[in-house]
C-alpha cells in the first residue's frame, strides 16, 4: 500500500493541487500530464474553464460543482472480473468451515474453486449472494479490517500488482483537477459501499462520505457496552444503472455537473447528469465515457463483454454529446508507476 | 425568507467564519456570543482546541472531524409538534380532492380537520402514513417547490413567524464555529432528508449531501425524455433512535466527533458518538443535549413530553459526560432576530 501512497501523492503535488499548504498550481503548467493533446482533453478544460470563470454565461458556483465517477473500469480496472469478487471469493473460503452446505450449492460451489467464470455464470442473484455472504454479520470494524488485509496482502492474478495500484493515472489526474476547481468528486459505484470507503481516501482522495455504492442493511447494538454496527444480510441496494441516479439523489441530493462511467451501467447516470432541463442548463454538464481499448496496456474490450458491458451508452454517445477517452488514444500511462509503454 | 437569510449571513460574519473572502476570525473575539459564559460553553471551546490543536495528545486530523446535528429541538423549534407535520397536513389537505376516503379513514380523517392532537394519537404509523402521502409519487423537483413554496408563505401558529426563522442563534453559532475549525457538519435528523434538505444550506450552511433523514423509496424514469426522480411510498427509511447510528453508518461511513441532540431519539446518536473504543479514543468525543427549560423565550419540556421526550438521554447524560445546554440558563437569545428578553 505505502508506494501507491507515496506516487498519488507525488501526483497530487505534479498537478498542483491548491491547498493551503501547497498553494496554487504553477500558471500555464499542464493539470492532465497523462492526457495526451487531442478533443476529450481540450473538452474537459474548455468544460472546467466555463463552469468556474466567474462571469462566464455557464457559471456555476462552488457548492453546486459535482463531480460523480463510476469506479469499476473507471478509475481502477476490472479485469478479469471486479476485484472486490476476489476478495468476496477469499472471505467465502475463510468462512467455509462453518458452511458445509456451501461445498454443493451454487454459487458458494463455483466460488469455493475459485472458478470466476463458473460464478459469473450463476449471474446477478448468484453475485449478489456471494458478496452479501462476504460481509454479513461481520461488525463495520470486522469488515474494514478485512478488506484493509486482504488489499495489502493479495494480488491480481495476471499483473501480480496489488489491486489498488491497478487505478488510472489520468483518472487520478482528472480527479484532482477537478477538485482544485472547487467540484467535490464522488464515487457511485456498483461495487460495495463499504467495500469502496476502505481505500478510496488514500487511493483517489476521496472521503468515505462521498462514496455511494451498493449496500446491504445494518443493525445497531450495544456489544459489551460498545455501540456496535453489523451487517445484514438483507435490504440490499444496487446502485447501477437506474440505481445510480436514485443513489446520487438520496446520498447527494443534487444533480451532478460532471458523470464519468465506463458501461452501459453507467448509461442512466450520464442521462441524468447531462440532459439538459432548460437551455440555460446546457454546457453546464459533462459525460465522458472511458472506453477500454488498449490490449497491451490494460484489456481491450466492449459490446460483447460480461464485465462492463459498454454497447447503449456508446450508441447514445455523440447524440448526448458525451465524450469518448479511447484510452489507447487519449492515455500516455494507464498505471501511476508504470512505463509509458506496456502498463500491464 | 430574506430576512433570516441577511440575520444568517450577519450571524456568520460576527462569528468570524474563516472563508477565502471574510478571512480569518479576530484573534480574541468571542466565537459564540449568544452562548452565556459557563460550563458548557467552557466545555466546547476547550474539546474544539483539544481536537483542533496540532500537537495537542487528543489532535485529530481535519478529514475526521464530524459533527452531527439534530434538526428537530436541536436546530429549530418542535412544539406544539414538527414543523414537518404542519406541512404534511397542508399537503394532504391539498391532495384530498383525489382522496375521497381520506375524510373517513385516520390519520388522514385528523388531518384534514387540522387535529394535531388528533393526529399524534395515530402514532407513529399514522405519522409515518401522512409523511409518505405527502410526498409520494411526486417528482424530486415538484415536492422541492412545494416546500419552499410552505416556508415562503405558511407561519407558525403560535408564533405567527416563518418556521425557518424558528432556528436556534446559539446553535448557528456552535455549527460556523466548528467548520471554522475544519469540522464538516451533518444533520442526522429523524425528519425527512428532502424535507430539509430545501433549506439547510440557505439557513444552516448545511448542504444537501451532508443531511441525513428519514426517506421514502425512489425510482428514476424518462418524462418526456427528461430524466426524472420520482419518490414512491415504499421502502421508508426511519433515521431515529438506532437508525441514527445506522444512518451516519451508510451515509458518512466514519464515526463522528461531536453530536448534538434534545430527545431520546438521539440516544443512539450520542452513545455511538462518545462510547470510547479505547483509552486513547475518551478525550476525542462530544455529546451535546439541547435542555428546554425555558417556557417564557421557547418551550419547556422533557421526561413527559409526547414531542421531544427526554428521559433516558438525560439520566444517560452525567454517567457519559455529555454536556446539558440549559436554554434559559446558557443562551443570551434563541432566535436570530428576536429581542433578548421575550423570544417566543
Amino acid at each position: 500500500m505505502k508506494s501507491i501512497v507515496s506516487t498519488t501523492c507525488a501526483t497530487l503535488l505534479l498537478v498542483g493541487v491548491a491547498s493551503p499548504v501547497l498553494g496554487q498550481p504553477t500558471p500555464g503548467s499542464d493539470p492532465l500530464p497523462s492526457w495526451k493533446e487531442g478533443d476529450v482533453k481540450r473538452a474537459i478544460i474548455t468544460f472546467v474553464d466555463a463552469v468556474t470563470t466567474e462571469g462566464s454565461p455557464d457559471y456555476v458556483p462552488p457548492e453546486e460543482r459535482i463531480a460523480t465517477f463510476d469506479n469499476d473500469g473507471s478509475l481502477w480496472s476490472e479485469k478479469p472480473t471486479y476485484f472486490q469478487l476476489f476478495f468476496a471469493i477469499d472471505q467465502v473460503r475463510k468462512m467455509a468451515a462453518n458452511h458445509p452446505d456451501w461445498e454443493t450449492t451454487e454459487p458458494f460451489k463455483s466460488a469455493l474453486a475459485g472458478d470466476v467464470n463458473g460464478l459469473m455464470a450463476t449471474g446477478k442473484e448468484g453475485l449478489a449472494k456471494i458478496l452479501a455472504s462476504s460481509h454479513a454479520n461481520l461488525t463495520a470494524e470486522e469488515f474494514s479490517a478485512a478488506v484493509r488485509d486482504w488489499l495489502a496482502t493479495r494480488r491480481h492474478p495476471i499483473t501480480n500488482r496489488p489491486y489498488d495500484e491497478m487505478v488510472y493515472q489520468p483518472m487520478l489526474e482528472l480527479l484532482a483537477y477537478l477538485r482544485e476547481h472547487g467540484f467535490k468528486t464522488f464515487i457511485v459505484s456498483g461495487g460495495g459501499i463499504d467495500f469502496i470507503r476502505v481505500f478510496a481516501e488514500e487511493t483517489y482522495g476521496i472521503p468515505p462520505e462521498q462514496v455511494i455504492g451498493s449496500s446491504i442493511a445494518a443493525k445497531f447494538e450495544m456489544r459489551d457496552g460498545i455501540p456496535t454496527i453489523v451487517k445484514r444480510p438483507e435490504g440490499m441496494f444496487i446502485d447501477d444503472k437506474e440505481g445510480k441516479p436514485i443513489g446520487i439523489y438520496q446520498h447527494i441530493g443534487r444533480r451532478p455537473l460532471f458523470a464519468a462511467g465506463n458501461s452501459d451501467g453507467d448509461l442512466q447516470m450520464l442521462q441524468y447528469t447531462t440532459i439538459p432541463r432548460s437551455e440555460s442548463d446546457s454546457g453546464r454538464h459533462f459525460g465522458l465515457i472511458v472506453h477500454h481499448t488498449d490490449a497491451d496496456r490494460e484489456w481491450a474490450y466492449d459490446r460483447d463483454s460480461h464485465v462492463g458491458r459498454l454497447e447503449q451508452a456508446l450508441d447514445e454517445a455523440p447524440k448526448r454529446g458525451w465524450r469518448v477517452a479511447d484510452m489507447k488514444r487519449d492515455w500516455t500511462r494507464i498505471y501511476p508507476d508504470a512505463t509509458q509503454s506496456s502498463d500491464r
